[in-house]
């Protein structure tokens, strides 16, 4: 997506070889005309996906998957939560994350009255790194005999091998932005080399 | 707001006399055609206040808050996190807030790189209770010599007095819908008795 690799060139920090600042459009401040633009391109891309439901995980995954779930006709959106608070009585799938920015490990959930399985969900991160969100969120498609039916990444970070991971358990990914490398805090994305 | 009173009333949960559920539609899984209305309410609401950024706490106040940005002509909308990530490199204006349903205390920051004197802030949140997360973020925007032009919350809960707090300081609150009271779990709205 031309418009948001420009933007990620544009105000893009590059940090060491692995890490990306972008929190002045994508997970801080967001830049709300692109984020609508963002949801609309992944509407165009999995349209005919069957998708019912969008899945995503607080906090910086919210934007960019309730763009999409208002560009494919306000679907439902469900974010799976980091803590567990006290009006979340009726059950919960959790699943296991460590975060790779934060360098945490955290617990995902969803109640189990919101997926269930006659879902077909769209999975929808801001990033997508080692994988181990998109993991995460799987694990609790699966326990709810959901069926995942894509699983889109505003920026993926190639070099890291989590969409590699995910087409290697058989699921679609479809990145907006594919950054192939950080170099000296150059970012260089995959398919045009600019 | 007629149609959030009504999703309240046939999907909300009063839980004791303190704690309404409403994780059916707003900050778990999330209606997406209602939360554009939501947004297009407090554009309506704030039409000539000269907000020209929208803030919001991580992380189910991102939703509204996105809706309302969008509403609101693409405003930039900024999320206070709840916890310093390791690319929050260049200083933060930070604040005490305590989460009233979760029983915890936690620390909000935004980065001084994107907020400043020249801001004119609209704050928007899912939940108006104590008050406690709206004095947090206006400590944010003090710091950060900007002012606050308003405050909107999608349910308040008027017996909790924060919106009589963030009143006596002299800020516009606006709540779309106000609950009076939950007893032996009824739902009771201030304005119509319903």
């Amino acid at each position: 997506m031309r418009l948001l690799e420009e933007k990620i060139l544009s105000e893009g920090i590059g940090i060491g070889t692995e890490i990306i600042k972008l929190d002045s459009f994508l997970n801080h401040k967001v830049d709300v005309g692109l984020t609508a633009r963002i949801g609309e391109e992944f509407a165009r891309i999995f349209e005919g996906s069957g998708a019912n439901k969008v899945l995503t995980v607080e906090a910086s995954g919210i934007p960019a998957a309730l763009a999409t779930a208002l560009a494919m006709g306000n679907l439902p959106l469900l974010f799976a939560k980091k803590s567990a608070p006290n009006t979340m009585l009726d059950g919960a799938f959790s699943a296991p994350v460590k975060s790779f920015t934060k360098g945490t490990l955290a617990t995902v959930r969803v109640s189990k009255a919101f997926l269930g399985k006659e879902d077909r969900v769209l999975i929808i991160d801001d990033f997508l790194a080692t994988g181990e969100a998109a993991i995460g969120l799987l694990d609790l498609v699966r326990q709810a005999g959901a069926r995942c039916v894509g699983f889109g990444a505003v920026v993926e970070k190639e070099w890291q091998g989590g969409a590699a991971r995910l087409r290697d358990l058989g699921y679609r990914v479809e990145s907006l932005a594919v950054i192939a490398s950080i170099t000296d805090g150059k970012i260089i994305f995959k398919r045009n080399g600019c």
